[in-house]
């Protein structure tokens, strides 16, 4: 199908917030094998989503719409498609249900009526099941244009497509299939990537290769398309192959495992615990461990000395080391790795003692960072110049602490394995 | 005036890249005070993008079009623009001679023919200077419309916006001025943010009021305009007033200040510090509050007691005080607030133990948290039952944290000041 996306909201209009409903459904779209020829942004205003609908209907047989779901006055995308349409709005048993019964179990005081209009829908729509908020969402056709409407708050947005929209236009697409796949790295820029792979970019047909450079890390995916869906993971695999041959010191994994998830799928499997000392970082290293459920089974837990003196009060590095070494340095970032590690009786420390900036700290430049790392056999320290801001310093220090403890594990693996 | 902005790009209607460039033109426009009523999004096809121009020329009288200036031969962006309006292209002396300047400088082969295309313009346009990158920008009018033409790359975008076209807008706004004032809440749903404000909604027509649901928080945004800009403000603050005399309890600040930053401005301001004691949020506090530049000088830092022993064996909680009331409780949270603030020598403690998720612990559901919160006078903690995912009630535990401090430093300041 030939699809245009349309997003209602005045926010969008005012820059308050960033469509990015608009590059997942887009990215969603491509991989059903559908085209998405348009977006368009329009405003809590009927007479201009008339509008736009209307010029969607010339151009499009699928549309897509997000926002204006909701439960106050400017949330009037239903009522404009269903009157664009010459159709009713009619009450949803099931969503009613879902929202008096919420209100019910919250018991802090009465529901607004505002809230009930939440569950009407467009009549002979197929509802679709919003498990996050209330708003349901609908699928219907209608003179040869289908319609899909969903809420405008991402996180429910995506649940829905993924839960409920997904499957239905897979089956839309009939027999032709995409597939993609999707590596990424760590420690290389995205020209540096392009640059090493340029050959096989200039050819591409099918498979096609794409680049992006995402958080602290490179992605690169490659997409086949076949009426015929046997051949999709050969020709993926085939020019995988390729790929890793010449940037495999680089990659970490696929799509759907995060290198913290990696990290603690194999901390789980070798049965290994961690802990950490974290100064700049204040927590985030531990913080974005623990948020991968399952963590209980390998973080210890640990310390945060952020003030000076807390690195000796908490954690038992000498005051004459500091003075001596400084805070930011290899016999700080070595002793607190250790130290925490026998702490907290765990078999990996890992340590940060650096500058965040913004502004340089004892005469040490923002973005210095020493990491520690420390096992049952050795204690080592590794010094990092990552030189933006802050918060890019302090991410970027926790991600390569992932990345090494990554390599620390992988060649444990390989090492039990032979 | 009334805008639209295009962006072209079929990475775009792939999902490859979100249209940031949309959001920061969006705001832009707001504080130049012209009406954006439309963003939209087209690939690199001349048809398409012919007839989403003269789409365009019919609803707006402001045409910003980003993307399709670069070198290669998908950047048809000038070339059909040119075609619509009747005109032709033009090589621009300066752009060229920065391109080959930057060639003979760089030496290292020879510059490809396409690289020199990047200096064509359209007749008669203004050409924009790119510091960034060698495709020049432009702005003209035609027939009573405005197109200013922009790359895509938004480093690029971005510089030429502020250094070439900002001062333009402001000149074509005249007198007319819009301002904003975006003021959030904490603690109160959107729905019945909204519904309390319902008679003020209602009667809008200048200032207008728009909500949103933004991260843990809500956000009211107040929008006056006017061909005198010494009403605005009074025009805003009149009906702030009219809110908060509401909604105050919910409020804590305006944008340009997160709650974080108003925290650490607080405790600065107050000459005080603070550390924790993280259970299921395992660091996310301290990472969050250390964020904020300055946080050296009011966070002391603190523990991660992750596993259940090391809060006995870090932070001290006797093993009885667990065993009798329970990891995930009241008296747990309290010690663990008033050791870790006697432990850190800090003012004020603040501690987390709950279950984050997915799946009850111990017989506690999860979301189920405990917050402590310990001064030098007293030690208390508060129960929540968050009841998401994983990440939200993590986050959500933090945000409360937030909240609270806020409130008692906001206390401790109206007591010093009366």
């Amino acid at each position: 199908m030939n699809a245009e996306m349309i997003a209602v909201g005045t926010e969008l209009l005012l820059g308050q917030i960033t469509n990015t409903n608009a590059q997942f459904i887009s990215e969603e779209l491509a991989l059903t094998g559908h085209n998405m020829y348009y977006h368009t942004v329009v405003g809590d205003n009927p007479q201009r989503l008339s509008d736009v609908i209307r010029t969607a209907q010339k151009r499009a047989n699928l549309i897509i719409i997000t926002g204006g779901l909701g439960p106050t006055q400017d949330d009037l995308t239903k009522k404009t498609i269903a009157d664009v349409l010459g159709l009713e709005l009619v009450r949803d048993a099931k969503a009613e249900e879902v929202i008096l019964n919420f209100f019910k179990r919250r018991g802090d005081g009465p529901m607004t009526a505002n809230n009930l209009l939440q569950a009407d829908v467009i009549e002979g729509a197929d509802v679709l099941d919003n498990v996050v908020g209330f708003a349901p969402g609908m699928m219907l056709e209608h003179e040869g244009v289908t319609y899909i409407l969903m809420p405008g708050v991402p996180t429910e947005m995506k649940t829905m497509f993924t839960n409920e929209v997904r499957n239905r236009l897979e089956k839309a697409a009939g027999d032709y299939r995409l597939e993609s796949r999707v590596l990424h790295f760590y420690g290389i820029g995205e020209s540096r990537l392009a640059d090493q792979l340029d050959d096989l970019i200039t050819k591409q047909t099918n498979p096609t290769l794409g680049t992006y450079a995402g958080k602290h890390e490179v992605t690169l995916r490659i997409t086949a398309s076949s009426q015929n869906a046997a051949e999709l993971t050969p020709l993926i695999d085939e020019l995988e192959e390729k790929v890793l041959s010449r940037l495999g010191a680089y990659f970490f994994g696929y799509d759907g495992e995060s290198l913290e998830e990696k990290v603690v799928r194999l901390l789980t499997e070798q049965n290994l615990t961690v802990s950490a000392a974290e100064s700049l970082t204040a927590g985030l290293f531990q913080a974005t461990l623990a948020s991968v459920p399952g963590a209980s089974r390998v973080l210890r837990g640990g310390l945060v000395t952020y003030a000076t003196d807390t690195k000796t009060s908490l954690l038992g590095v000498p005051e004459e080391l500091l003075t001596e070494n400084g805070v930011v340095s290899e016999a700080t970032a070595k002793t607190m790795a250790n130290n925490v590690r026998q702490q907290t009786a765990a078999n990996i420390g890992v340590s940060f003692t650096g500058v965040a900036g913004p502004g340089s700290h004892d005469g040490e430049p923002s973005g210095s960072v020493w990491i520690g790392f420390s096992d049952e056999t050795s204690t080592t320290a590794k010094h990092h110049l990552f030189a933006r801001d802050r918060q890019y310093n302090r991410e970027r220090a926790v991600k390569e602490a992932f990345w090494q403890l990554y390599k620390y594990l992988e060649e444990k693996t390989a090492k039990t394995s032979h």
